[in-house]
């Protein structure tokens, strides 16, 4: 069996709850991600709640990395989604929890598309 | 404990290889399954990588609706976050099998920001 994408889910908590509302600085913060995990960015799209959160969504040749983030909880919800082998998608974590200031993070590493090694129907 | 979003991580496998290349197909499938679901759609985005597979996602007023494609595996990885309770996540997915002609599908639920009901800080 092989996997075709890895799919790692991460909660921030304790974040600086400032950063998790500003547009400016989340679109940043996640392009720097993407491009220090060597990711190519095809293109994005950003949304910002009223006085609340924002929510966006980097779609990389290599699948995509998300964020929504509830300021009043000072928790973001990251996730990315790779394929392939050169992209390190750990830089991309440790760079947003760190720019986001989280105190706290859990993650969750899922296998998609398990297929067999042969399996091209 | 409450938690702010439900992750669904749906596998189809064994799809109509035709509709997973097709870009036309999926921007329509997604965009009905979203709606079918009573998502309110922010903006989309889509990806077609020359004779193989698309990538694309839905950014949702309750957080994102997302695909990627492997049509040489028959294969689609869907995954929708949602938070708030009018929206029905498993519409969307019944709807994505049927259309893209799932004959098998697994599904994962994660539940996204765990906090105390009053924390709030």
């Amino acid at each position: 069996m092989k996997s075709l994408g890895i799919h790692i889910l991460v909660e921030l908590f304790h974040c600086n709850k400032e950063k998790l509302k500003d547009l400016e600085s989340i679109k940043q913060v996640m392009k720097k991600a993407a491009l220090s995990a060597r990711a190519t960015v095809i293109c994005d799209a950003y949304h910002k709640f009223g006085e609340e959160g924002v929510s966006g969504f980097i779609l990389i040749a290599e699948s995509h990395l998300s964020i929504h983030t509830w300021p009043e909880h000072r928790y973001a919800a990251v996730d990315l989604f790779t394929c392939g082998k050169h992209m390190d998608p750990w830089i991309a974590f440790d760079l947003l929890a760190s720019d986001l200031e989280a105190e706290h993070k859990v993650s969750m590493e899922v296998k998609r598309g398990e297929v067999f090694q042969d399996q091209e129907e």
